[in-house]
């Protein structure tokens, strides 16, 4: 294998994460230890800011800086939701990848590597594809990024162990605050967490009950079991029985039996005709306060439940630093197309590896709950799920603060000079 | 004065906080020191389960429990929101009130410290008044707490600080997060944090800032100064000019021209006519969103907010503690009828001290924001409001882990022997 001398660019792409960033690190990290790899270049807002091709040198960002990414949350060089997509707009995209490729050449990008979830690793494996179809000498990998958890052949996806991790710790003390307000006439609180069609999310959850059938959360509804409202209502009506208030979380996704996310307003419209989100806790509020005439509060955590690096999990910082740096090893190694996927050798002592997955098999594949690791009446996951997620959200990272606040690092963004004309 | 023996009983009261706990610690502390106290007893549930004569033996619990109350969150003894209420209900109040002293008297209850905001003070000072009344020797001071930062007299409230400090955090990370995501298109995220009809925990918010105006928050609504729509909507539009995105913090209590709380949806009504209350910031979006046609997310942290000891603030913790100390040595020095109140010496350096102040002057005065502490346009605090609050969130409490959660302390609460028939 030759030795590939050049410059790399990295980026970001969907919703970020408490940890992508620490995938970033690893990739500049690893990067810094290859002579044939010259400038380490980052792109931002993903693909959309490299086809503007607005670059920044990361070479010119303090060493304390890229160190503080490992604890710093959301996407450092920003990220985008743009698609390639040559099914739908096939001439778009043939324009968008000839401009990609221009501005590889401009800036003798060799190395690209993608952090993103299921979209990203589409995109990152058409690149290497292009590469290839064009003969330009470039070796293309991806590292993967999601809350949602949803991404195949992975044990799990870096991100995924922070936000379970910090909906837990939410969790607890949602649960010790109105189970300390609960008296006789019984109180409920819903709890509506992310994870879109997945229930990966809602499940980890379970976590917060330390193997106690008492503790919170008392009810897990998950967007791949459709709600079955009277069991529901029954599971409330029996806990509040039983301890006096109820805990439930719900998966943003949740659906009825028709299939429609219990979510969605439809019969609201705003002046431009967007249906009202209420949301899948505000819905099930209605649903509870209505039916049963108990007290009932919602939590709406959103965005903060996967920013939170306040609460992430080592073992996740660990785990999507590793990933980044693996991109790099590999490519480093001649590997092109590839997506580094956490391999479990076992769960208890919890140990873990890297190994390789080729992006072609990654892409446009999501990866669901199975069945068999949720109780019978789809309200909780079952030990199965326990024992997978237990190990994901051991560790604490250390973040300093400043006057009480987490110190949180903001690149200097050193940008790259533009040789090209602007993008059509 | 005469040396006054015997038992101790501490209850609390209202909405929990991170530090309530803490306050129950300093007392149970305290106690210890004086010999003429003899059983520290607690009362669940407030004054409710001292009603009910369920009373628990604070003295039977570990040691190490009851230190690590200090970091754990929410009401380890149960509170209520239950009111003897002379007014409303003046022969109710008298039967809760010869209730009270029965099961004072059953128990040699010779001190007794109530935690909690407004109402908690009022009934504490009653119980004062009533002991003095009857000729019961009897020591009672108040203790206070609310996150609402609404009490008189006290420079703060012990509970401020911490949901300040999470809020603050959750704000910076929410910002970092749509910061990243926001492309040409812009977005707004609105964050909907309690403090009812007080702004205090909104403005908070503003520390999020460290001072820097392009940072969010952008645009904090109180609920003191009524909304401007149009400003609202033009300060939005503004900042997604300059950032291309924009965090709008919302106290919960935000009210409208005509002084109606713009959460409370009351066109829609549920089976038992309880409007639904979609919630000041889902409110606002369905404004932004329909009024900008821009991308709008909400968060609404709701109980979250007020329990979240894993980011608690440590000086909050110590001044909770002092408080319960301080009440405990009152009584212990003959007074009755106080609540230890936080004094600042000086806010840079920060110091504090602990002062006594009759609960005649405190109970039901509320506390609001002076005008002069809120920029001009009533859409963000100003100097005066950062140098007051910018001392409250700092330190980090250490909060033990195990398997990745925080270990918080459940109480053993064995009960002390009930020597009463049950309450009519």
């Amino acid at each position: 294998m030759a030795e590939l001398i050049g410059n790399l660019l990295v980026a970001q792409s969907g919703g970020p994460t408490a940890v992508i960033n620490a995938s970033v690190a690893g990739v500049i990290t690893e990067a810094g230890r290859h002579d044939y790899i010259e400038n380490i270049y980052g792109g931002l807002n993903g693909i959309l800011g490299i086809l503007n091709e607005d670059l920044i040198d990361l070479n010119d960002e303090k060493a304390k800086s890229i160190d503080g990414l490992k604890h710093t949350p959301a996407a450092a060089l920003g990220t985008c939701r743009y698609k390639i997509d040559f099914k739908k707009k096939p001439e778009k995209a043939a324009q968008d990848m000839d401009r990609l490729f221009e501005v590889f050449k401009a800036h003798n990008i060799r190395y690209f590597f993608y952090a993103g979830g299921n979209d990203s690793q589409d995109t990152a494996h058409k690149i290497h594809e292009e590469a290839v179809k064009r003969g330009y000498e470039m070796r293309v990998n991806g590292v993967p990024k999601t809350i949602d958890n949803d991404l195949p052949h992975t044990d799990h996806c870096p991100g995924y162990g922070s936000v379970v991790k910090y909906n837990c710790a939410t969790t607890m003390e949602i649960g010790l605050d109105v189970g300390a307000m609960a008296t006789d006439d019984g109180s409920c609180c819903i709890i509506e967490v992310m994870g879109r069609a997945a229930g990966w999310i809602a499940a980890g959850t379970v976590l917060a009950k330390q193997g106690n059938p008492s503790l919170p959360p008392h009810i897990i509804l998950l967007p791949e079991i459709a709600l079955d409202e009277e069991a529901f209502l029954n599971k409330v009506k029996a806990t509040v029985a039983a301890e006096k208030y109820c805990i439930v979380v719900v998966g943003e996704g949740l659906k009825n039996a028709a299939g429609e996310e219990i979510g969605a307003d439809k019969s609201r419209l705003d002046a431009f005709g967007h249906p009202v989100l209420s949301g899948a806790a505000d819905a099930l509020a209605v649903i509870v306060q209505g039916k049963l005439n108990l007290k009932t509060r919602t939590v709406k955590l959103g965005y903060a439940q996967r920013a939170a690096a306040h609460f992430a999990s080592q073992t996740d910082v660990d785990e999507a630093f590793a990933c980044g740096a693996a991109a790099v090893r590999a490519a480093v190694d001649g590997k092109s197309g590839y997506m580094p996927k956490i391999v479990r050798l076992s769960s208890s002592p919890y140990q873990w590896t890297i190994e390789l997955h080729p992006l072609s098999e990654v892409a446009n594949v999501e990866h669901f709950i199975p069945r068999d690791w949720i109780s019978e009446d789809g309200m909780m996951p079952n030990e199965k799920f326990v024992d997978y997620a237990a190990p994901l959200i051991v560790g604490e990272v250390k973040v300093p603060t400043v006057n009480g606040l987490p110190a949180y690092v903001r690149l200097e963004k050193s940008r790259v000079d533009k040789v090209l004309s602007p993008r059509a």
